[in-house]
């Protein structure tokens, strides 16, 4: 399972029960958290997500209604008595806040807090399963969008095929990696005889508060499923553009360029209190769109 | 009007649809916000109360569940083009937490904020119509409750009888502050001939988060209506000591210690889901007692 969950969907002004941003990734037994508004730990209680198997968070900026969340889940994290490591993502600034927070409160958490600073191409985490990346976007701040990539697994091994050319069963783990075999006679037996290919990784790209900039669709191009903002509809591009947001047509058309298979949308202005334009318009452009609902799992296609 | 409405009701960890402390005084045209945990825009816009009337904040201690809400609740002040000045009376390091944050996000607030620093027995607020004061409790950390004292109101004048006593249109002020009239002549009017007593004013008391401390009693005593913590049942006296603060039987002797004419409690442990015992155990000692629920507002007698 890999797969987005909406907690908040809003611009920063929260309005008509739409919270500001928050989201959720399942990635098989991982749950990772991107931005934290105001309101998160509420919201995961209401769409029973178990904070405690949150152990990255990650924070696209310092706008409140991106991280006023966050002092708030901490410490209730602190509360319920957690004692797993928590890794936390972010803008510099970010550690001087939550740090000076805790002190002025007397708080000793009692798990230990990790700081990691948000860069342009910065590989976050890399383990055998996945890579979580941060890259710029174009907002008023220093703003960053992330890419989570399932790594490609290994080729599934056809074991009837494998024993029939011989292959020794210490070389499987070659073959997984798509390697082929030599017989002791020299005999070349090629990989695709005796494997199969597996399910290509999947990869979800988070692309934060930004203006449009076609370049964010070349950094994250190919990725399975894209959840771009789209604070305005497409009959305010002046006004997107001045605050460094932006609309569902500059969004669907970096889903397009980006040749994504699908494409979220969210961070709806607080002016707006139906959302079915926004779909209205992103589909005309890019058809496979669905609007970021608070409380539904998208799955990364 | 002089009324109390609960926004949060519950202890740190927000439980069961409860937030985190915070309340609105209406005092006639006056709203005040004491507290402001997370969530605290949303529960305002929630119950419909206009958060451009308030112009004072008042923050008891920073423990985060009492003033997480309040950068995002003056950051939504700022984007909803607020131009009238906010004070906000706290614990001297909060100016620096909400500056440190706003200067984080390139935030210039379109509205003056000034910061104002609480005391043990100090004015805070004091104005022809009502004083606001701050007094000191017993938490982990400095801590402080407030007492919003309406001004006793002027005698009211019977014009028929001051007419009949032949008293002059120029006295009636001071008629209205309890003075006699003495006549040319030198005989005097009585001013209880004359004019009839006033409402006298009502207060109300938010004691914060305490243990439980007889002192708090004496310094709030006579007030109309009087808030009260009671984070626990009365069985956890020893578990309310240990973390300062109050069972249900303590927060009603302090109410009968103070002779109010009631009390209202809040602050619920997230340990218990109903509430029915805090209000039976309380009622037991102080019988004119009521749970503070959020959205209602309580009238101070």
């Amino acid at each position: 399972m890999f797969g987005v969950t909406i907690l908040g969907n809003n611009s920063a002004l929260p309005a008509y029960d739409r919270h500001p941003t928050a989201q959720v990734i399942t990635l098989n037994e991982q749950i990772f958290l991107i931005d934290c508004g105001e309101g998160t730990q509420m919201q995961l209680s209401r769409f029973k997500v178990r904070r405690g198997r949150i152990n990255h968070i990650f924070i696209s900026h310092l706008h409140g209604d991106h991280y006023f969340g966050l002092p708030g889940l901490i410490t209730s994290m602190g509360l319920m008595g957690r004692d797993n490591e928590l890794h936390i993502y972010a803008p510099a600034k970010l550690e001087e806040i939550i740090q000076l927070q805790l002190d002025v409160s007397g708080t000793a958490l009692p798990f230990r807090l990790h700081f990691h600073i948000l860069g342009d191409d910065a590989i976050l985490v890399d383990n055998t399963k996945y890579t979580i990346e941060s890259f710029r976007v174009f907002h008023r701040i220093d703003c960053w969008g992330f890419l989570i990539k399932e790594k490609k697994k290994p080729r599934r091994i056809d074991k009837d095929k494998a024993i029939a050319h011989e292959v020794p069963l210490a070389y499987y783990e070659r073959l997984k990696n798509g390697d082929d075999y030599e017989t002791r006679s020299g005999e070349v037996v090629k990989n695709e005889w005796v494997t199969t290919p597996n399910t290509p990784g999947k990869s979800y790209a988070y692309c934060a508060d930004t203006k449009f900039d076609a370049s964010i669709a070349a950094r994250v191009k190919g990725v399975s499923m894209l959840y771009h903002e789209t604070t305005y509809l497409k009959n305010l591009p002046e006004r997107a553009f001045e605050r460094f947001h932006s609309t569902t047509e500059q969004a669907a058309e970096i889903a397009t360029l980006a040749q994504t298979q699908k494409l979220l949308i969210g961070h709806f202005s607080s002016k707006y209190e139906v959302l079915d334009e926004f779909l209205a318009e992103a589909s005309a452009v890019f058809p496979n769109t669905d609007l970021a609902l608070e409380g539904v799992t998208y799955l990364v296609p």
